[in-house]
């Protein structure tokens, strides 16, 4: 492909990408696009504000192309100290001012921007400067997805918090045939490679790719379901300081966890609210809105353990048919149990925790620039989560992907999957 | 007046106090209308449907009509532990449904409700039955008026926590004539009256009318100014303890105080943000945005001390000719110089602080119900403001009449006067 | 008496004053001393050198007398802007150097100083100067008798805090014949005067004395009793939101509290701990540690008020025979049951919140220089307290004296007495 | 040796540790040893008390001896849910009562017991038992040279909140030659092995031994100095967000830190409070109280990084002749430039913080019953430190030893050492 095709194909996958984020607004009413219901989360107008302020930033503005509305920057800016001042994160559902309404403008202007520059670009047949202007676009239309999957989650909290309990999106979710079960499939380990190869789009973090010596271990066929977190809730689980580390029990009894997120446990029986209103997953489900301390703690409590990001990337790369789950293009919105033999939903559904704390792979180094605080400042006291989950955009996860969210997290679609030693 | 000529009457200023309240959400959007930029503040929409939700509670409900919407009582109770369960108050923000669209709905269901009732005891007959609704249907109007106030102040925050400040009315203030010099008018004391008379309408706060006896003391002609809150700044007064009471000193230093709230006092001079933007007052207009704690410290500082809310009431019962300031319903929003002689503004521009904590009246009883709630429960640990201010609606304050705050509070339109011993 | 003989009585009260602290120290150990609870509260040590300090910066240095240590005028000053920095608040408990042993040379030397400047003032012959010196003393000593009632309040909350819950002093508390019934004895009011009169020793809050107008009113002939406690906690006092004050309820389920400080109401029926260890009162002792908030809920369920402190002062000044209860000199440390006929116990046993903020009186002036700081600057946001405890060093109260504390205060021996309008 | 000889020799090292914890305690008051100065630090009376506890629960006990106090058990107890309920940590220092000298006491009766028992089970010839029983004592007597420096830390922490500054320990700082200048000695990495092997006393977290895959790396010859940090202060390091983790500059800004804790950077210098007061340290020497954010950006702003780990671990291994730098045992109770060539000062001075986050070793398992709550509870949200202080028993560490402490902590003995990547 030249570069004028693939540019071509770039402007379509931007289009298509930029409008599946206005879809996920489709049906919530400008009142619903400006709440923010807790510092960690941000309002959907933020969202759809801030990934066109990322193209602004870091595509338009470098080429020359004036900004669309000064005041934007501060408004906009995420967490970039290199580009300057910003509206401190816990204040962003404030911001009334522009509306939903000018936020689309500013959206499509900056479409306009973007789509007339790759024009210019294909017909200059400046190979390098195409390359260069691709890379940047295509970490945009990633970061772009990150953010769909945060619309979800942050509108999915809001809704939580309201006593009204609204429903994001209509309609029963389908029932499913039983799943097989649970079986531990094992790895003979040993040095073996992770991380992402130097050729095709990774995040940094993914990066560089190099050996890592693994013990042998086992991973489990399936996700931790929802019957398995009951029997931890029935057994006492959440009250039992032994199975915890200390400090994830200390949060657990400091905020009273009794059920992960969103669910309620009782007479009648394990009920979560989603994004489709309140639901009774069967057993078999796969648990979501874990923190990592649960997942430790319920992995404690069933016999096994988390596994680490490299046991969990090893088992990706090296089993030839992986059964993936729903993604968020589904339109499930919601995990259902895993249906198939093997390795079943590595992908999809939930986001599995992983042991490991979020470091840097050896011989990283942060990048020059404002791109360098993308990934790189956040690598301390959160852990790693990989595979994606029913919330995720189709296409946007790699085996080597590395999601990370502090430990006490639980508002992501976030489970776990147990790994034993051999 | 006969009862059914009363009843009219009451059913026009009932049409006209709610038309009024939904006339200050006129120019906001919607999602102006759900921002709750503090806990102490709560979104426009929400005071839009509380306050029909009191007339549903108090006027509706005990008519046995029947709940316009049963998940209503929930949302939009305030405060009252009688009614039921209700909302946590800070996350009043957090409530995108049902809209504001809807909230509009809901307030004409009510007046429907409320006006076919006039209408249907109007032509009962039953006099007993008519006064009783009079009565609940004043308070009802009075509690609405409270709330046009708050809707103004809680707006005026919500718009200067926002980035781009957005302005509320547009249009310049009107420059005035200079103001005459302050001057100090002498009042006798002695064993005086205060309090509202038995009849009429008047908060339960008000009663019962009661004998204090007062030394001599006299009374600045008008508020303190920006002029002299800006010397206050210039001599350091937000860093001289001696100035304050402890725990004012306190709270100024803990919360980096150095001018009153919205305003600026720097290089460019004093500017403060109101509901038509950033503006530069004259120094002869009465300071706004006090706390007591700086009221306190001003006072002292300019020689004088606050009056008390007896001294107070004593010299505006006392005065014959009260030019009175700025209403709401004058449109101006911001305060204004006096121009007259005499007693200035005793009453609009800016709500005065007293130094007297709020307290029962000798022989204040708490009433029984929800109604006993509305006052007496919040007795202890504020301070009395006196007088109205140019957000409060015109008619709706009275000599008598007790507003109170804690004394950190800033975001209302709270000036001071002072007095001082003879 | 001459000054000579009246600065020799001064002399020897000082003796017998400054002997009574360090008598309230024995048997404490250099570590009990030392103990800081909670930031309200203050170390013993603390307490001693802090009563020292007061004569050293009040009476020895503005005589020229040099200090005894430089570095203790920072370690040891209260609260005393005018005087300079000082040691935060919360960190009296980190001070182990200077030792309990070195406080109490200190305390010996402030001693030796004092009493050789009353010497030398009486060999002068200045009258004037004996005057004013008598008068400092005599502050320094009330001074010094507020901490004295502080030391034992302050090493109960400490020892309350300990595992081993040790006991202050030893030996059972006396059993009490039993109380008569309970009476409400009346009073016509009217144009009354409070407030100290201009001669004899007072606090300047006590000042001026001025005319106020009470309404008739009745009082209990004793203070609110465990009985009544008892039966305010069984039928659900403490969650019952209709009975307190807003704020106060909000207090009392924010804190957990389910009976007054230091006491458990459960099978084994009401016990306190006490400066005497674990005891269990009779259902006609004194309620203690009670916060306003608690004693002005308790007042309501008992179908009574809390009086103002006009009234309370009013009544204290009109009855002839008072019938005061215990002193801290007699040795008992807890409160016990009323005994006589008429108004019982208005004086000791157990301080009485009134519903009177802590306000100035009128004509009240901040005195100038750092003696103004004692009292005034602490005008808001508190509750006064009449009548004095079982904690309190005999003849320290009078009928006009005025305490005050902050209404969720529960750590002084603090109760309370019905009031009834008439 | 056999089983006689070696638990005459444990009885004999039994001995010395227990009376060097003692030792510390000299020169310190009644009143120093109950400071408890932040929740994070205890009192050195309770480090007494507890490792005599330690002793007493999993020796004693056992044992079938008699609680020498039952209510010890609740006292000392630091955290160990298995064995039962204990005082909150925060509230360590208002423990009075045992006091200091009681709890001496206590720590004889105990080493009564112990003595006796190794006696008992020497004369036994009973090989398993004393094997068991050597092995426990053997932790225990570690477990208390971990407490010997937090008793040094601690106290430390608690001289340097007092206004008068006290001095642990007097006598000046001896001079020292001048340092080398730094190099990076180079390490090829490769399939390397590290943790302690299976024999030989060594904590359970740095079990197994086990293989991990290192690229090639360089270490510097010395810790990050004095000059060094003073170079990160001139610069504006402190302030600027580029050069820290993201966590770390929200951290720094928050607690407002311009220099590492105790130091101050100013006219007068860089001046450190130690354990042997006030103390200018010359730029060589290495930095000290450095938290894990601090070691990272200072590590950015020369060029290099903190090592992982097992970088350090196998640079540690691999290197013949490791010239050791100060231990507590040597008395100088600060750190000290590096005099020698090499690699200098690996073990000793100060501990080096490494990037690794504390994480269970691949195998690594939490064992059965109170033991098992040692270190496995804590493997999350801390960073790995490597090579023992000058606050540290000689003998105490080993290269294999892995400390751990929260990345905001400062009060330990804590510096840096840069890596590179080759």
């Amino acid at each position: 492909m030249n570069d004028r095709a693939k540019l071509t194909a770039l402007a379509e996958r931007y289009v298509a990408t930029r409008a599946a984020t206005e879809a996920l607004a489709t049906g919530l009413s400008d009142e619903d696009q400006v709440l923010q219901s807790m510092p960690q989360t941000s309002p959907v107008k933020w969202h759809r504000a801030h990934t066109a302020w990322f193209f602004e930033s870091f595509v338009l503005g470098p080429a020359g192309i004036a900004p669309i509305d000064e005041r934007y920057a501060f408004l906009f800016n995420s967490y970039y100290d290199t580009i300057g001042e910003r509206v401190p994160r816990a204040k962003r559902g404030l911001v009334s001012r522009p509306s939903a309404r000018e936020v689309g403008d500013y959206r499509r202007a900056v479409d306009e921007g973007v789509l007339a520059l790759i024009d210019r670009v294909g017909d200059d047949g400046d190979g390098e400067r195409a390359e260069s202007l691709a890379q940047i676009i295509e970490l945009g239309l990633n970061h772009e997805e990150q953010h769909q999957e945060l619309i979800l989650t942050d509108i999915l909290h809001a809704f939580s918090e309201q006593p009204l309990h609204p429903v994001y999106r209509t309609g029963a979710v389908a029932r499913t045939t039983a799943s097989p079960p649970c079986r531990f499939l094992a790895f003979d380990g040993g040095l073996v490679e992770i991380g992402a190869p130097p050729s095709g789009f990774a995040f940094d973090n993914e990066r560089p790719r190099h050996r890592v010596f693994l013990e042998p271990f086992a991973l489990a066929s399936r996700p931790v379901t929802v019957g398995e977190v009951k029997a931890f809730i029935a057994e006492g689980g959440y009250h039992t300081p032994t199975l915890w580390l200390a400090e994830g029990y200390a949060t657990a009894r400091a905020m009273g966890w009794e059920a992960p997120l969103y669910a309620t446990c009782d007479g009648d029986g394990y009920r979560v609210f989603t994004l489709r209103g309140w639901y009774a997953p069967s057993d078999d489900t796969p648990a979501s809105h874990l923190s990592f301390w649960e997942a430790e703690a319920v992995a404690r409590f069933l016999g096994g353990r988390l596994p680490t990001e490299a046991e969990w990337e090893h088992a990706a790369a090296s089993v030839d048919a992986l059964a993936a789950g729903r993604w968020a293009d589904d339109g499930v919105l919601v995990p259902l149990p895993v249906a198939s033999e093997g390795l079943g939903q590595l992908f999809g559904d939930v986001w599995e925790w992983t042991r490991s704390g979020y470091e840097p792979y050896p011989g990283y180094r942060i990048a020059a620039g404002a791109l360098g605080e993308y990934n790189g400042k956040f690598m301390a006291q959160q852990n790693v989560l990989r595979g994606g989950s029913c919330l995720t955009p189709r296409g946007h996860v790699r085996a080597s992907y590395r999601n990370f969210w502090p430990p006490e997290t639980r508002f992501q679609m976030s489970g776990a999957r147990l790994a034993r030693d051999v």
